[in-house]
């Protein structure tokens, strides 16, 4: 099967192509560092600075015999995609090429733009480049369990049958994101079922809750195999960031209550749930939805899980609430379906000391790169504490 | 009240800067004519030239004394947008400056690219606009009815109630769009409730129906004031085009079997209810949906109605059924509310003999440049027969 991974520099990306290129697909990546140039711009280096992508590929060959054809090349170009979609000839195309930041997308209205414009556009050219050139093509899409929201029913899997006045339809399941970036992903979804339907592609759109970890079979072979760790408050997750404060010695920094409850994954089901969804594809004019987590936390549960992880360690971690920097409900009611993965044959990798363990082990060695005040946040869009600033416009 | 008028050149934007003008309001209109240049490419024309903008102001003001502000210039152009507002520090906008056709949506990939850049570009301006220069400017956004599609329930004015489970949530009504055109005023739905609710913005978003009309009390004083009467595939309304094909003498085109309902307007009560959503503006942190028709009627209900006014009019029209170039259905539930336009003081001009008879006589008026090929359908997007051609690529 021959595989694009557009976005393959990314912390998702970049383990993505190394493991379907491992499973024995023919994978092509393309990316343009978007995400490492605004990482630069806004002093949010990842934990370990990565070589290109081309050197990244070069190394993976060595160690495994394995090609990554590497374009470098901007998703938002129709020319770029279209040459690529023409020459490669895709069963399925990966489409992680989005700015994955929900506090960039909040930093003012330059950024919101670039957010907007970017996400939309290379989504609306991954659509025409499949119609045109390789109609047969699965889309397999990043989405966000953010899409959703926090409402106060449980949340679906994509879709929702609505009983109104004696009557039945079965409906998108409605979307309230809470950030610009969230915002970009529920009109990408928007925009994916209006051509799903109109033109019969096969859509696979996977709403994934926040990724954790570091070590994949592949990363682990070589350093410069690593994915993008980031720590920072822009593209850093919550569990890895708490890892990092952990490693720094300094508190973890709970948004506000910490009752926030989330679907999260190991970065090794992400890994999973893509294979998966390209083994089975969706059939044409399918828009077929997959919530993409396997166990919910609410956010001062993980802080609790990395105190006690990091005790075992030699480590002792204190836990600081600051200001919601985020406009979201600190406690809510939060069931969602996932069973979606598991029928398809998904074997969770749950969140245990010993994953902890793993992950402490590896930031331990990077111990001296860390720059704990990358950490805090320095956006903010929460309506009880902030006002639109000068700085955020 | 200053009010801008974003959109100012269109079949309802012209109509409104002088109906506001003449309720007085201290009126800025902002157009780049970009209607008017696809209409041109695509041999679109209106049945009537009119004027340019400045031109018509200047007409305006010579028969009622009442200056419109003209500022042509692109709503897709920030720092133009904001000098506008900076400049006029509006009480309200009324944005109409989206790309209007479903047709020339669907006409390949780069009028799709247009519409969508176009109408959401616009629209993400507007917010930005009125956040960092008119922090209390009340947006008023024309939507559309076809965003709701037709569900196989009632349609709500807006939000819906949804009871899933044992719990309830209030949720923005899901959408379904027929054309590209109508999904990206989804887009922009979930765009400004977005930041609405994290802004703090006050919008009204007008889901608005199918219009007709051609007269209205300030165009009726000179044939230089009359709105751009369209009667093409393109931009031509079904009724303005029904009236269009009776006095051409060429049967009225029902696309497919005319069961399609929609809830309709006259263009006079488009003005009414922009005025009445100006006089009653949203609060702050609210997205107020209004839905905006004032009856219902099938595509063959039209037809029927154009035939009989016609023949009271001495002319004998024929209706023809032609293969239906959109992807929709042709018979269905359609039950919508309309309650809140009502609540606030609409009178509705509903459609009848005596409304059609005197679109027939101003249109008869002008029946030597009726082009009749100019109405059949050039675009088609239905999926039982059409495959994606390398035209419409």
């Amino acid at each position: 099967m021959r595989t694009i991974v557009l976005g393959g520099d990314g912390y998702l990306g970049w383990p993505t192509a190394m493991h379907l290129a491992s499973a024995g697909h023919d994978v092509w990546v393309m990316d343009n560092y978007l995400r490492r140039t605004l990482a630069r711009q806004t002093r949010s280096e990842a934990l370990i600075e990565a070589p290109n992508l081309h050197d990244r590929a070069e190394r993976f060959e060595s160690l495994t015999g394995l090609k990554i054809r590497v374009h470098v090349g901007d998703c938002t170009n129709v020319e770029h995609m279209e040459r690529i979609f023409v020459e490669a000839q895709p069963d399925a195309v990966v489409h992680y090429a989005e700015q994955p930041s929900a506090p960039y997308s909040m930093m003012g209205r330059d950024a919101a733009e670039l957010t907007l414009r970017n996400n939309l556009c290379a989504t609306f050219n991954v659509v025409w480049a499949v119609l045109r050139c390789a109609p047969n093509c699965h889309i397999v899409k990043l989405g966000t369990m953010g899409e959703y929201g926090t409402p106060n029913i449980d949340i679906e899997e994509g879709w929702i049958d609505v009983h109104h006045k004696g009557r039945t339809e079965t409906f998108l399941y409605p979307r309230a994101g809470g950030s610009l970036y969230h915002t970009t992903k529920i009109l990408d979804t928007d925009l994916l079922w209006f051509y799903v339907r109109t033109y019969s592609l096969r859509v696979t759109d996977l709403m994934q809750g926040p990724v954790y970890g570091i070590s994949t079979p592949d990363a682990d072979r070589h350093i410069d195999l690593l994915p993008n760790f980031h720590y920072d408050d822009l593209f850093g997750t919550v569990l890895n960031r708490f890892i990092v404060q952990a490693v720094a010695g300094v508190p973890l920094t709970v948004y506000g209550a910490g009752g926030q409850t989330r679907g999260y994954l190991n970065l090794l089901d992400t890994l999973q749930c893509v294979e998966l969804a390209l083994e089975h594809p969706a059939s044409k004019e399918e828009l077929r939805i997959l919530n993409q987590f396997t166990e919910t936390f609410t956010v001062n549960e993980l802080a609790e899980r990395v105190v006690h992880a990091a005790a075992a360690f030699g480590i002792d971690v204190a836990i600081d609430h600051i200001a919601n920097p985020r406009q979201e409900l600190e406690e809510h009611y939060y069931n969602a379906v996932h069973t979606g993965f598991p029928a398809l044959g998904l074997r969770p990798h749950l969140l245990d000391d010993s994953v902890l363990a793993r992950m402490l082990e590896i930031v331990v060695r990077y111990k001296d790169r860390v720059d704990p005040k990358k950490i805090l946040p320095r956006v903010s869009w929460n309506r009880a504490t902030h006002v639109l600033t000068e700085a955020s416009r």
